[in-house]
């Protein structure tokens, strides 16, 4: 029996988890998302849902759902859902518009404007029949499953990752990265990643059966290790004082797992580990 | 009594049937969508939801739950999410990409490209989140609301309205509307307005308790009315053939309402009646 497990094993363990979930994640998407006819259609859906940058969220709602003691299937269809809309948005967020100069750095469109706009609608309200249906499989309640449709719908709508996306447009517009307003910088790392991330805990622990506490304890988690990856790798990476705001939501973030003390808290704790943070 | 009402009369009755349908959603839909904080993500929110043109599909919806005896209230939220997925397609397909000619007619653009598109984004997840929360009005059966989320989910999808849209791409850009093909104005009239008023008449029958034999006859019902509208009134409306297409579906969807001999089936079969269609 090891008592002792030194730094570079559990650091390597949590990897493992992480790298376990994704793939999980990717293999439930790839049978989600198989190129069938019409395959003008599918082709891009399926491309477009992997070429997005990873996030997070999903995983994080994986991890949440077995936190609080659920089965990793319970919260796969939302984790699949919150990656595909984390997708569409990325799609329409790099579509080269008439008024707004090229995005930085420039990503490989491997289909044309117009199709990536219409695939992008076509992904969104995919990610809601995925968790609608999800329901066949017979053991998720409805009302639950509801319940993640208005989350996710908030988280990504208008008062989440739209209205962050709304006030980043000054920030990804200025070239001037020095000069940008740090509570400006905090309000969209919240809106974007903060509350996508959130809403991907909440709704895990909400699919894996947690208590109303414990829903709302992840849910805060969730905002404060969104908003950590997104100023660690957001347009605003690079200001002065985003370092230390960087401390202080780790700091809350473990103080929202507290209450899991009988739990296995490690897994899920790393992702706001600044070891584990820069390997991912 | 009136034993015999002049034309005039039967065709006013059934107008203010469906005015009367259409003013409900307009009132549902100004409620939902208030002009809140953040006013930059609400102001266009609200002014493109009620820029786009109408459609049938969400009145339909109502009146499908209506004919197999449901009440007006429980296909409110499903009529509201339908016109809402309308209009954030309709934005997006009035944009102005790089790689495609504008739009014709052109219309009038109250907002910036990339304020327009964001907001579009924000519509659509908000429509299933209407939905998903019209459980809490307590009426409501949790097992059918996810089932017209999925309903929705594949009318205004990839297999739906996008489809159509892909495939309409290319008569929309071309100039010579005398040589489109036929089989392909069909196509995208299926698709399109077809598959959203199918869907609009099976949920609005789903949401109102009808049979599955009366879900069914109304999907086909929906189908062929909303591709009358979708062939009089879309890109290829001037081809020759169009009309004799148009008339066999009328016959068709006339049939589908066979199966309601006991109900009152005048005002939603005026949906396909010539008269009625040019006065919308």
């Amino acid at each position: 029996l090891l008592c002792y497990r030194p730094l570079v094993v559990r650091m390597a363990q949590k990897q493992n988890y992480w790298a376990n979930i994704e793939a999980d994640i990717q293999t439930h998407l790839q049978k989600a998302i198989p190129i069938r006819t019409p395959v003008s259609v599918f082709e891009p859906m399926h491309y477009l849902t992997f070429a997005a940058p990873r996030t997070t969220a999903p995983a994080l709602c994986i991890a949440a759902c077995e936190l609080v003691g659920g089965d990793r299937t319970e919260a796969m269809a939302a984790a699949a859902a919150i990656q595909l809309m984390h997708a569409a948005s990325y799609t329409h967020q790099h579509l080269p518009l008439t008024d707004r100069p090229r995005p930085k750095p420039t990503i490989e469109h491997k289909f044309n404007p117009n199709i990536e706009l219409l695939t992008a609608d076509g992904i969104m309200p995919f990610g809601f029949e995925l968790l609608a249906e999800s329901m066949d499989s017979g053991h998720i309640n409805a009302d639950r499953i509801l319940r993640v449709i208005v989350e996710i719908s908030q988280a990504t709508g208008s008062r989440g990752v739209v209205d962050g996306q709304f006030r980043g447009l000054d920030l990804t517009q200025s070239d001037n990265e020095g000069s940008s307003d740090l509570g400006v910088i905090e309000y969209v790392s919240k809106k974007k990643d903060g509350e996508l991330h959130a809403c991907a805990a909440a709704c895990g622990a909400i699919l894996g059966g947690g208590s109303e506490e414990e829903i709302e304890n992840l849910r805060k988690y969730g905002l404060y290790a969104g908003m950590i990856q997104g100023l660690l790798y957001g347009v605003g990476r690079n200001e002065k004082g985003v370092k230390e705001m960087v401390e202080k939501l780790r700091t809350s973030a473990m103080k929202e797992l507290e209450n899991f003390k009988y739990r296995e808290i490690e897994a899920i704790s790393s992702l706001v580990e600044a070891e584990l943070i820069s390997s991912f």
